[in-house]
């Protein structure tokens, strides 16, 4: 018996006496970064279909798929097909992963109008997910992001990831990360996304890496938190992040995804149990809970395993 | 590959620059609340084996079972052998719950120091749980408790459940919370546990409650509180109440237990979720996180089902 079958739809929010923001543009990043880090591989029918369930519910920035080259991420090999018979919604976005130039090539041709690059914020990390050293990644990023804003008129979200903590190095500094973050909007990016791509990181943490940023004259609205659950703290984190003005907060629908370096580690924070928190604090988000859940429980089915969403597994009948 | 095998150990705390806790007692409820709410009935040598290594794992309080009639427990039905067999640590803390005046002999005669009444903040939960209605538990709990403090010494806990939200009412509101809390204490009760029962709650709800009990004059070292993770939000809402001054939290390890409302419900907030926040706050606790976790995957190997606790899932090597 889920409670919301016996009266709880009527729990009427209960907003945090402190500086919280009024609304959360979720960006729902499921079918890229979740879908990219299963071992399934999901037929392009059932990522426009999960695409097209998760405008429906209400979700208004959806990133799509990635154009890395397919060697790298099979899963997402489809990223031309998968743009060609997207119906893209009015309102909706569809921004993409783009590594390089020739990523940036292929999504143009397929149409996309706004893109993302993926740095890091570590020397070990950069050398082994991006081949080059932390210093030598902006090169790569320079022409991307120029020829994506100036001749595109594209808007560009840097990831940074290992923000927190490094699986090589242990903890990063936000010194380091804040640089990292300076040259990603020198280079013309209008929004970074702060990974803890280990989910390590906890509250305090937070308050120090946004209060960095603050300080180096760089605005909350310009800033997403992106956080993994895999030691279960990524709720906490968001709402640390909300409580210092970010407004812009990734997450995955049902939880998809997950850390390719840590076997049973969960994945992305759940969109679900970050929808259930902000309806309670009385933040607008424009999602349809249940929609959703209905389309994690479809998408579980598909994958094979049930979601690591709490709200999924409670809400979900169990099919989650 | 767990991020602590490669140098996060090292990873500093990072206090909030806010009102924390430098201390929070753990009282840990995965014997008595996690081992009822488990459908398999675990033998009477595991549970003390558990209790040995929950307090090597430097745990301090320790609910060791209840007193509740068999009938209704009976996973908890050899709670005399457990008490009369476990060997009691020097600085451990054995609390049982008792439901009635019959368990208070029950727990007196096994030699039990501190015990636990369980209320209902709901007129709905009290007439399905305790068989009586909401004022009517009270005169249950009168000569319990009186008793308890007066003629045994004990301090006394009082269990408020469906703090925030009721499967039969929907929320909860703070007044009536605050109502039933402060009879408990006038009963003689030491400590009230706020317990969200079904896992719906959210902070500002939490920060409301806490708020309502510290205007009636209640202060937050007489309060713990105990969520339930079933909708992600537990750690959140912890984190709200340390914020508040709270620095007393239930928790289960592995976060043993459910709802027995919600089929597919995950349970208690798990103690090393908890940790891992404490520890990255810089909050002293006293517990060994890899010893405890090498504890829950041991129980759950015993119960057959993998350990809900992100953490324990990160860390114990996939047979959490």
């Amino acid at each position: 018996m889920g409670a919301r079958e016996v009266g709880l739809p009527e729990l009427a929010p209960f907003p945090e006496p402190h500086t919280l923001p009024e609304r959360v543009t979720i960006w729902e990043v499921g079918a890229r970064d979740g879908l990219q880090n299963e071992s399934t591989v999901v037929p392009v029918e059932v990522k426009l279909e999960f695409l097209d369930r998760l405008a429906d519910a209400g979700l208004t920035v959806l990133e799509a798929t990635s154009f890395v080259h397919p060697r790298w991420v099979p899963q997402l090999a489809d990223a031309e097909e998968l743009m060609r018979r997207l119906s893209r919604r009015a309102g909706v976005r569809y921004p993409v992963l783009v590594p390089n130039e020739r990523g940036l090539e292929r999504a143009v041709a397929a149409g996309v109008e706004q893109i993302a690059v993926f740095a890091s914020a570590t020397e070990s990390f950069a050398r082994r997910n991006l081949n080059r050293g932390l210093d030598e990644q902006f090169a790569m990023f320079e022409p991307v992001v120029g020829r994506a804003v100036s001749a595109e008129g594209m808007a560009v979200t840097g990831y940074v990831s290992m923000c927190f903590g490094d699986p090589w190095e242990g903890a990063v500094s936000a010194d380091q990360v804040v640089r990292v973050g300076l040259r990603l909007f020198d280079l013309g990016c209008s929004r970074l996304s702060l990974g803890d791509t280990i989910g390590v990181a906890t509250p305090g943490q937070v308050t120090r890496l946004l209060t960095a940023f603050a300080d180096a004259g760089v605005a909350m609205a310009d800033l997403s938190v992106h956080f993994h659950d895999t030691y279960g703290q990524a709720l906490a984190n968001t709402l640390t992040a909300l409580r210092l003005g970010v407004s812009n907060v990734d997450s995955s629908a049902g939880g998809l995804g997950g850390c390719p370096y840590a076997e049973s580690a969960t994945g992305n924070l759940a969109t679900e149990d970050l929808v259930w928190m902000l309806d309670g604090l009385g933040i607008q988000h424009g999602v349809d809970l249940d929609a959703l859940v209905r389309t994690s429980v479809w998408m579980a089915e598909r994958l094979g395993r049930p979601s690591p969403s709490r709200v999924v597994r409670a809400l979900g009948g169990g099919r989650g």
